[in-house]
């Protein structure tokens, strides 16, 4: 396994190994790694014969007031796993080398990204494309492997792979959750014992309101309402959003029906979890 | 020479191409070709194994009052002059193929976008940026040529490519001008003759101020002064701008130094024309 800490030699690899007819599946990561990313990178290799891991804290999808200089950082115990998982190059840009001074350029999705996560992190989702499309251009990848748990990261960049014509399969792996069905996340470390117990409570309102829907409810409002209810029951959960939307634009669903994501994003004490499920509804 | 319309088709002859280790040369264009497209064409075609010349009136870099509509288009007529050439691929995609039902992913620069034709043309440059990343990953150039007549577009791609990290080089041909100095365009065909002999002014006028720069005026806003002077007295034309910017932040310039671009834009008649000169001043 080699690091690879500068952008040309990451692009000249790529360039050489496309040449040799080599496929690259890419995932890219923050570091911090847990099973949630260490399955999409087990898929990376069974499906790739190079596979790139990227390493990128990106300051550009957080907001002023978020955990940018707090986000968790462990280089030597995610290259261990990486190792261990026999991943090729693990790609560990400067961010002065991605951002330099002057930078100007912003990949921006004009639908879809203003609701849900985007409706209380303003800029979140043009730091997400910006970075997934410099991303893609340093390690040009043939496959990349996002986690379904951001559910609407992962349909925003299905979008803009297709629009802007990038040559990728974007595959989605499924959301990993520990025991009692909190989906895993670097951010769980945040949690105290507490907080982790009152998490729960994210899965199983969804959970619930699954089984709403296969029981025949189709009035989206009415299993928005109860799912608040269910978040605002618990006390050290303060809700952000719980919604029904369409998969194919990210809008709020009156009537439910097609390809749907139910998702709640919470604040457990002071920190912000997101969760998920996606349903085919008749 | 060989004519592509589909997407996917354009992407594998690219990636057959690469893996064969061609170095491919792109000249992307919207078509009814002159002089200054075909010199662009005769270089990519000196510096590469492949030329692949776009063909594409892009609706989304045209305001709602401006001449997509209009705009002069004559395929076979530029199908001939570049099967002349040697040229390999003319790739000409459809509007429904590129700008898909739903569309809405756009890449914008920051920052000298609105300014000089970006103040007159407000979403113009978003148009153009987005649709040179989109036409870059159709086709996968090693490199790219410009014009430099449309200078603030080329300043405005070389950030594009550098910003989102392109693994392109970005080639400049030079503003190949008609008898008497008038840049050649596409929309010189709107022009009268007796407009024609008035566009004149342009040019003259970014020679005038060249010469007043080597003959040591610094001040900027002096020689936009009378460079506006200059074409407020021609009858048929009406100013747009006249500017001395940086070359590095398109912004005008108080005192003038160091690499600068001196730009007019006007309407001679109906018709807007711009024009520009590029100065390394000590």
């Amino acid at each position: 396994m080699e690091l690879i800490e500068d952008i040309k030699t990451m692009q000249k690899i790529s360039r050489v190994k496309a040449r040799e007819n080599k496929s690259i599946g890419f995932v890219p990561t923050m570091g911090y790694l847990h099973q949630g990313h260490l399955q999409l990178v087990e898929k990376a290799v069974e499906e790739n014969e190079i596979v790139v891991v990227s390493i990128f804290v990106n300051p550009t999808q957080f907001g002023p007031e978020e955990d940018y200089d707090e986000y968790p950082r462990d280089l030597e115990r995610d290259l261990d796993l990486l190792r261990e998982r026999n991943v090729d190059y693990v790609f560990y840009p400067a961010v002065e080398e991605v951002f330099p001074e002057g930078y100007a350029t912003y990949v921006q999705v004009e639908k879809g990204t203003d609701v849900l996560c985007g409706r209380s992190r303003p800029n979140h989702f043009r730091g997400v494309t910006t970075i997934v499309t410099k991303l893609f251009n340093m390690v040009k990848p043939h496959r990349a492997y996002f986690g379904q748990k951001d559910g609407q990261q992962l349909l925003i960049i299905r979008r803009i792979t297709a629009d802007l014509n990038m040559d990728i399969e974007v595959v989605a792996g499924p959301t990993v959750r520990e025991e009692g069905g909190l989906a895993m996340s670097s951010r769980n470390k945040y949690l105290s014992s507490e907080e982790r117990e009152a998490a729960l409570v994210i899965n199983r309102t969804l959970r619930k309101a699954s089984k709403w829907i296969e029981d025949g409810e189709r009035d989206g409002w009415e299993i928005k309402k109860k799912m608040e209810k269910e978040i605002k029951n618990e006390p050290l959960a303060t809700l952000d959003y719980a919604s029904v939307v369409s998969r194919e634009n990210l809008q709020e669903l009156g009537e439910i029906k097609g390809p749907i994501m139910i998702a709640i994003a919470a604040y457990i004490g002071s920190t912000r979890l997101i969760d998920n499920v996606w349903l085919e509804v008749d």
